[in-house]
């Protein structure tokens, strides 16, 4: 049975996800290179690491919410975290990375005789507080069942989307695509709409209640009617995630026109200064576009 | 009050959308090239018209959903409907159409003492069914009350979106700029997915559940997964509405990158020999695109 956890990665989704296992009466070993978060974790029951290796030492399960396969590499093998790891100890990764990066870490952590589980996560930061993310796990049946508490302390729908590593990743790749492309067409359709000199709030009502809705143009339109909306999800995000996608593409051999635009607009609003803005204002891409 | 409607083109959606009306307790005179859907009218207590003229005679209301304002003009100049519609009487122009094409015939309407009234719909053979059509409806306000019965005989959302002739045809445009977008996202996700080996049921389960879902996707995604599914919407119905919306886009001086990109995919899809085949197939597209 798995009791003990080592959570590294306590950025605004970590700190979540590490609460709530605290909170399903797993012990939680956490470290990050912010101390202050490591402190929280701390008190709120947690123990507060002093290094990856540290968190790692008596952990049945070694979670990895980084920020990308570099710094999950730095985690594992600079800082010892995998050599620590006790023999047969898994290590669960859960941030958004390109799937051949993804089986290549594989190759190398199971080498060890460590358990590899490919398992990103959707749902941002408002999934990982509520415990409702969708977890994509890529691993043997065997290996999912013996975490399915972990990752039910986490989430809401934990799939078995394979069961080699990589294919967590790819799922997620192409989850991206869409919210990406989506958030982008919205953009695109209510820039059209500023053009056409049409009221944006009706035009936004009408869109999100047809067939022309969905998740994003609900979520993210309202905050394209706004010139400094809050920030739930950053530009440089879908910069990024975007950028994943494109290259689960190339790897895989797929041309992906859709997203190689979408792509190439939160770019150029990230060029333009909004890299850190709401991922909603790629619409100002379009405006700058079109001068308007 | 409007009793006499005169209603032309009566295709899937016009038949169901004049059957509606008589439902209502209008009385309906019905014309179209097809003499079969004419005589169907007739015999649900319809007047089966002799031509677009002798159905326009007499009516407070002449409803035009035809394919195009190449039609359009057809039935009110060639065929003299205008000519026929008593003064006063309302022109409804209910297809989709290019918004410049719009108002060139709201020009030529009131220049002969007839009110014009700009009203696509949306919601397709399914929404004229159940009566449940959204109807953007751009006319001076008194002259949408004065239809308001009509409209909502056929249609459950009913909006003002301007008072100008076009508007209406700008918001459907809009409309058709997202339902086109994301049925060719949609298929670009899902022929990743075929491409990275996953098993496309699990890949749309996760992905219509997930922040990257789209009416589209569930809707039409089911569908992408099946060789010769049934035609809801032809891949044609979406050269035409994409060209629309790119149309629209040239008028009012703005460029959509995302729909132009949407637009090539599935004008190769009719290339190809799928015009008549559901919207879904454009998947097809991206399938002989990368060799899958």
């Amino acid at each position: 049975m798995t009791k003990h956890i080592a959570f590294v990665g306590l950025g605004a989704m970590g700190s979540a996800m590490s609460a709530n296992l605290l909170r399903a009466g797993f012990t939680v070993a956490g470290y990050d290179m912010n101390r202050r978060a490591v402190e929280a974790l701390g008190a709120q029951g947690g123990v507060a690491a002093e290094s990856a290796a540290a968190a790692a030492r008596e952990a049945d399960v070694l979670i990895l919410m980084v920020v990308n396969t570099a710094q999950a590499r730095a985690v594992l093998f600079e800082q010892g975290a995998l050599d620590a790891l006790p023999a047969g100890g898994a290590v669960c990764l859960m941030a958004t990375c390109p799937p051949d990066e993804v089986r290549a870490l594989a190759r190398e952590v199971t080498a060890q005789s460590k358990v590899f589980v490919d398992c990103p996560v959707s749902g941002g930061v408002a999934g990982a507080r509520a415990a409702s993310l969708t977890i994509l796990v890529a691993a043997p049946l065997g290996d999912l069942e013996g975490l399915r508490a972990v990752f039910e302390a986490m989430g809401k729908r934990i799939f078995h989307v394979g069961t080699e590593a990589g294919q967590g990743a790819s799922v997620k790749a192409i989850n991206q695509v869409l919210c990406g492309v989506h958030i982008a067409a919205a953009a695109e359709a209510l820039a059209l709409g500023e053009r056409a000199g049409l009221d944006p709030e009706i035009v936004l009502e009408i869109l999100s209640g047809s067939a022309a809705g969905s998740w994003m143009l609900s979520d993210r339109g309202p905050r394209m009617l706004q010139d400094t909306p809050e920030v739930t999800s950053a530009i440089d995000i879908f910069v990024k995630d975007l950028g994943i996608a494109l290259e689960t593409g190339r790897a895989a051999k797929m041309g992906l026109p859709l997203a190689s635009i979408a792509m190439q607009l939160f770019l150029a609003e990230s060029a333009a200064g909004g890299g850190r803005d709401d991922d909603s204002q790629v619409i100002r891409a379009y405006r700058r576009l079109n001068g308007l």
